[in-house]
C-alpha cells in the first residue's frame, strides 16, 4: 500500500502493491514516517512528462522491523530504524571500501526508482506502509530521537552533515547557511552543535526568529547590501542550499581566505567567474547524500545534541497538498508523512 | 629604455622613458633577467584592441640594485632582487595584514599597467633596463639561485606554489599537473620537490621524457581514454594550468574523494557540471600570484631545492620573436629576455 505518481497529472493517487518476499540479508519495515524531499518534486515531474516504470516516492524514512532475513543479525522484530536515500552499493569499489556507497562507482541504488542488483526491479519509494530493504543498509534509530521529526535527517540531514565535517567544521569555524528550509535548517543545527559561529543568508527577515531558536547567532537578507558588505569573506564554509539555478556571485563574496562554498541545493551546470575563486583562494565545492559510516555518525550526533527536523507532520493521505506547498516554499521546515492512515 | 607596446601592431618597439626619481622607501633596480608571461601576450592583445595608456610589459625579473631611498634599510647597493607582479597595496585591509597582497581589498599596484598609489601615474613593466620600486614589494634573491632562471618564480612560480602550498602538498600527497608549460613545469619541480607523488597530463607524449627530468613519476596523454580512466579519482590536488577555456570534465574524473581542482592557468568564466563536484565531494579552486610571504618562502624553498624554471634566455631585441613563439606554445618552458642589450 503506498502512493503512487499518476501518469496523467502530478497527483499522487493510493494503490496496492507488494514488497519482495525477504532474501536473506533483508529486513522488512513497517514505515511509520517519510520526510517529503525536494527530489521527490522532482521525480514526479519527471514522470508526468517522461513516463516510465511505476513511481513511489519517498527516501527519508523510519520505522519499525517487522520481520528478518535468516541471516540478518543486526535487527530484531520490534527495533526502530532509519532509512536514506540508498538501500544497496556494489561493495567492491574504491568508494564503497571507503564508506562512501553514495559515491559507488556501480551507481548505489536509490531508494526508489532504482534497479535492485538481484532482480533488476525498479525500487519502490516509502510514501508507503512498507518496505524491503537489505539490512546493511538500514540504520538503528537511536533511541531518544523523535521518530518523526528524526525522518528528514536520512536525506536532507546527511547532505548537509557530510560538507560540514568534511570541511572540519568545528568550534571556532564561521559558517554561513544560504537559505532557510529543508536542508538549510538542518545545517544551522548541526554547524551550531558543532561549534560553529553560525549566520544565516536569506532572502527575507521572515525567519529570523526561527534562526535564532536554531542558534544561529544572526539572519542577513541577502538583498541588503550594506549587511551583505558587512560579512564579506567572513565565513570558512558557505552552505548554499538554494534549490534552483542562481548566481553564486553574492555568496562567493562571503567566503573568506582558503573557504569554501559547497553547493548543496541545486546540482545542475554551474557557472563562476574564475576571478570569484582568484581573489581569496576560494573553492567550489557540491555534496549531497552520505555514506553508512557518516550517516551511522551523524544519527549519534544527532542523538547525543538533540538535533532533529522541525517538521510538519500530516497524515499520507495529504501529501499532494503537501507537494504542493513544498513546491512554493511553503513549509517551516520539512513535511514529514504520517503512515498510519495506510491500512 | 624598455620595450613599448605599439598602437598599430602586435610588435613590440624600443623606446626611451625615465623613472621616477626615488621615493624615500623606493629602490632602484638594474633590470637583468624578465620573463615573458602568457599574460603580458593578453596585454599586448587588448592594448592592440583598445588603446589606452603606454604599454611596456614585464612583471616576473630579477636585477641589482643601484640606489636606494633614504629610509630604505632593507637593502643596499649592490644586492641582487627579484619583483613580482605587484609593487604595492594598501598594506591596511584584511587580506594585507594576512600577507595576501595579491587581493589586497583596494587592488595592489601591478608591475606594469597598474596605477601609482602615490602620483596615479600608469606603471610601466621590466621589459626595461631600469625599475624603481617600494622597497617593501622586491624580494632578495637568494645566493645560489641562476638570476635569469629565477625570474619566472616570480610570477609563474609563485602562481602554482601558493595553491600547492594551500592545498597542504606534501610527502604522501598525490599531484597532477595539466599542461605541461611554463606554470605546469614549475608546478611538477615544486610539488616533487615537496614529496609528492606527481603525475603529468598532456595533450601529446612529447614531453614525457622532460616530465620524468622535472621528477614526475608518469605522464598520462589526455586523449589516451584507458590511461586517463587508469588514473580516475587518484590524485588529492590536480593543478590545471591549461591557459584557455576548456572542458574541465575530464580532469575532475580524476580528482580523489574530498580532492581539489585547482585552475590557475585560465581565468574567465567556468562552468562544470553540479554532479562532477557532487559525486567525489570535489572542489574546484583558483589561484594566481602571491602575497609577499608565501613568495620569500617560495624563493627560500627555491634555493634549498635547487629549483628554477627551464628558460629559453633570448636578448631583449629578440621579445616580439619570443612572443610569437608564446603564442603557439613553442617554448621549453619560459622565455626569459637578456636585458644586458638594452644600453
Amino acid at each position: 500500500m503506498g502512493w503512487q505518481a499518476d501518469r496523467g497529472g502530478t497527483a499522487l493517487r493510493r494503490v496496492s502493491f507488494e514488497r519482495r518476499d525477504l532474501r536473506a540479508d533483508d529486513i522488512a519495515v513497517c514505515v511509520d514516517y517519510c520526510g517529503v524531499c525536494h527530489t521527490d518534486l522532482h521525480s514526479i515531474h519527471a514522470y508526468r512528462d517522461n513516463g516510465g516504470a511505476p513511481l513511489v516516492p519517498g527516501h527519508e524514512f523510519t520505522g519499525v522491523v517487522t520481520d528478518i532475513g535468516r541471516d540478518v543479525t543486526r535487527f530484531a522484530v520490534g527495533d526502530a530504524v532509519a532509512v536514506g536515500n540508498i538501500v544497496d552499493s556494489c561493495g567492491a569499489c574504491a568508494m564503497c571500501l571507503k564508506g562512501q556507497e553514495n559515491f559507488c562507482h556501480e551507481f548505489p541504488t536509490l531508494t526508489y526508482g532504482g534497479t535492485d542488483r538481484h532482480d533488476g526491479t525498479t525500487t519502490l519509494g516509502a510514501y508507503s506502509r512498507e518496505y524491503v530493504v537489505r539490512d546493511g543498509f538500514a540504520h538503528p534509530l537511536p533511541a531518544g530521537l523523535d521518530p518523526a521529526a528524526a525522518a528528514p535527517l536520512l536525506c536532507a540531514g546527511v547532505t548537509v552533515w557530510e560538507p560540514l565535517r568534511a570541511l572540519g567544521v568545528g568550534p571556532g569555524s564561521r559558517v554561513a547557511v544560504v537559505g532557510l528550509g529543508g536542508l538549510g535548517h538542518l545545517a544551522v543545527k548541526f554547524a551550531v552543535a558543532l561549534g560553529a559561529d553560525t549566520t544565516v543568508i536569506s532572502r527575507s527577515a521572515d525567519k529570523a526568529e526561527d534562526a535564532r531558536r536554531f542558534g544561529a547567532a544572526d539572519l542577513v537578507v541577502s538583498t541588503d547590501q550594506e549587511r551583505m558588505a558587512a560579512v564579506k569573506e567572513r565565513f570558512d564554509v558557505v552552505i548554499d542550499t538554494i534549490a534552483v539555478p542562481h548566481d553564486l556571485a553574492p555568496y562567493l563574496k562571503l567566503v573568506a581566505l582558503d573557504g569554501t562554498l559547497s553547493q548543496v541545493g541545486y546540482l545542475g551546470p554551474v557557472t563562476v567567474e574564475g576571478l570569484d575563486l582568484l581573489i581569496g583562494r576560494k573553492k567550489l565545492s557540491s555534496a549531497g547524500s552520505g555514506g553508512r559510516p557518516e550517516t551511522a555518525a551523524m544519527l549519534e550526533f544527532c542523538a547525543e545534541h538533540g538535533v532533529t527536523a522541525d517538521i510538519e507532520l500530516v497524515p499520507s493521505a495529504r501529501v499532494n497538498e503537501a507537494l504542493d506547498r513544498l513546491g512554493r516554499n511553503d513549509v517551516r521546515y520539512r513535511f514529514v508523512l504520517d503512515m498510519a492512515d495506510l491500512v
